[in-house]
């Protein structure tokens, strides 16, 4: 059995500190981040030092209480309680899209508001473990999505992935990826199409670093290259990550995503979207709906600071886009695999 | 009307020598390779300082001739025939993918064969006459492709544009971007966006740059965004040129070309390609004849010598994709638009 021990973690909470791998950095350095102030951990989720849906809701949870003993107003529970709104609406404000953000920052909210107890400290003493849950929720979700999706994989055993939603995105395994590392570990043949995913560059920097880390076979591609694979029959399934379901099944998702589906389409092979159940959106009714966030022109005229455009050009910059429910084949999540009509199988297991 | 003298020029025949814009080094700096041997020629071709399929077998043509005087087997005929039988050889194996540089080459060996007069001299300034003549045949190919396109142009001013098909790429004006000016010319409010083109990236680095030099409005996107933008209904027609067109009229264009013609296809888009007749090769009866040429990994894991993928990652890069007849609305050459049934139109285009 080959071994996962080498997959690197997005956030680790440590002798209750925030420590998060700088994934600007990677693949040349690896280096952590430790948090002092909620500013840190707000600018590490903004410039994207921490990104991926799972991963981001885990450090925001973390990051409610980072610092927070530095804070002036705590002496009783209602001004905690106002520290900590300023803080969730600060930390939400980092990122539109991505839904696990808010659902994380607002469940640490709903413990702040319990109060059975007046204590400062035992609200404090709450809050650390509720983001530990969440943080271990989410690890088992990754194992939980691996053992479902992995019979896909050995299905179609020539994937195609856009992005990172790999340990990098997550506690550990990932999402799209899990069930990819579970295969691996099983000794399933897989090979994996690594988009690279401009602009950003998250499949060439993070998606082939962690696959390559512990051995997955696998190929980088410029992103316009996956047609001439699938029209070559090089590849038998795409599978991407999400950062928001919305309730008809419509997946927002990395920019580049919708043209995955699309040629998924065209080329009759399917189109597998893998997720916690905390990135399903059930409040959101059709992708159309969704803020999409509007990134800076840099990110597409320059490469790590190195410009390859003209000055002055203009830029469109979205960082997600709206993959249609019709264009999904199945969403693998911690409790199974849906399928259509999304409306009713999504429904159905968000209340589980 | 608007004045299209800005825009650059790639190659240049200037008192018996070769002048190469080098658009590696665009959109930064305007270098000029000075030509001097039959090396230069085919390192220019080779490194893509030179690029562009009509542009390469101008900039071919005249290389037959650099350096020719220089050479030691030129005192008579048969020696001389050689000598361009082993040019015409070298160049042509700089690039596989492009009929043009054959094309060109072939034409000007067409004329070594010739030898109504034994003269050297003669035949020397007889390949001369021939190498303009290409050039000057590329020029009112592409004007004409200009007047051909410019309807297509006003009934879908929003265009949608893949690597370059400019000026840079032919003698001036360009293919796919002839009937571009030629609306910008004539007034019309035409928007372009322009895809990037990984790995080389020649949208933003040529196709941007020639653009925003003669003022034409566009938009700098990664390649991946094309579907978003095009569900988003800002995209009315795909407009590209082209390497190699066959018999069937599959077309052989920049990677990236195929995904784009699928995206047409899914959002009822007229995906149009524009090339002049000498890019038209009945001699290969279909897409799955050509030889993709692979170009090497770095262009993928590097931008401008920066590492942006880890060190040992795999990578495929094939430089062009085919995309089917079937996907292709119609081809705009310097004889008219061409519509199916390609195996009869082209042939009937090319007689003429």
């Amino acid at each position: 059995m080959k071994s996962l021990e080498a997959l690197p973690k997005a956030v680790l909470w440590k002798d209750k500190q925030l420590l998060i791998l700088d994934q600007r950095a990677l693949p040349e350095e690896e280096i952590t981040i430790h948090c002092q102030t909620i500013d840190d951990v707000f600018e590490a989720i903004k410039t994207l030092s921490v990104r991926g849906a799972p991963a981001i809701g885990i450090a925001a949870a973390y990051g409610m209480l980072v610092g927070l003993g530095d804070e002036d107003r705590q002496e009783n529970m209602p001004a905690l309680q106002s520290v900590l709104r300023e803080r969730a609406d600060y930390l939400i404000s980092a990122r539109p899209t991505a839904v696990n953000l808010a659902w994380a920052v607002n469940r640490m909210m709903g413990v702040a508001c319990e109060v059975p107890d007046d204590s400062v400290e035992w609200l404090v003493a709450r809050l650390e473990k509720e983001a530990i849950e969440i943080h271990q929720e989410d690890i088992r979700s990754c194992h939980q999505i691996g053992d479902y999706g992995v019979s896909l994989v050995k299905r179609y055993p020539k994937l195609l992935t856009h992005c990172n939603a790999g340990s990098l995105a997550v506690s550990e395994m990932g999402t799209a990826l899990a069930p990819v590392y579970r295969a691996y570990e099983q000794g399933v043949g897989v090979h994996v199409f690594v988009d690279e995913t401009r602009p950003l560059l998250q499949g060439a920097r993070l998606t082939a670093y962690e696959l390559s880390r512990v051995g997955v076979d696998c190929t980088l591609i410029s992103d316009n290259m996956a047609a001439a694979m699938m029209s070559e029959g090089r590849v038998d399934m795409v599978l991407v990550g999400t950062d928001r379901v919305t309730a008809n099944g419509d997946v927002a998702n990395k920019i580049g995503t919708l043209n995955l589906a699309i040629l998924c389409k065209h080329f009759g092979l399917p189109f597998f979207v893998a997720c916690p159940i905390s990135t399903i959106d059930l409040q959101t009714s059709s992708g159309a709906e969704i803020e999409i966030e509007q990134r800076q022109a840099q990110e597409v005229t320059h490469i790590k600071d190195i410009r390859v455009a003209p000055v002055g050009i203009r830029v469109e910059n979205p960082a997600f886009d709206v993959t249609p429910a019709e264009l999904v084949t199945g969403i693998i999540t911690e409790r199974g695999i849906v399928y259509p009509p999304y409306l009713k199988t999504l429904a159905g297991i968000t209340e589980r």
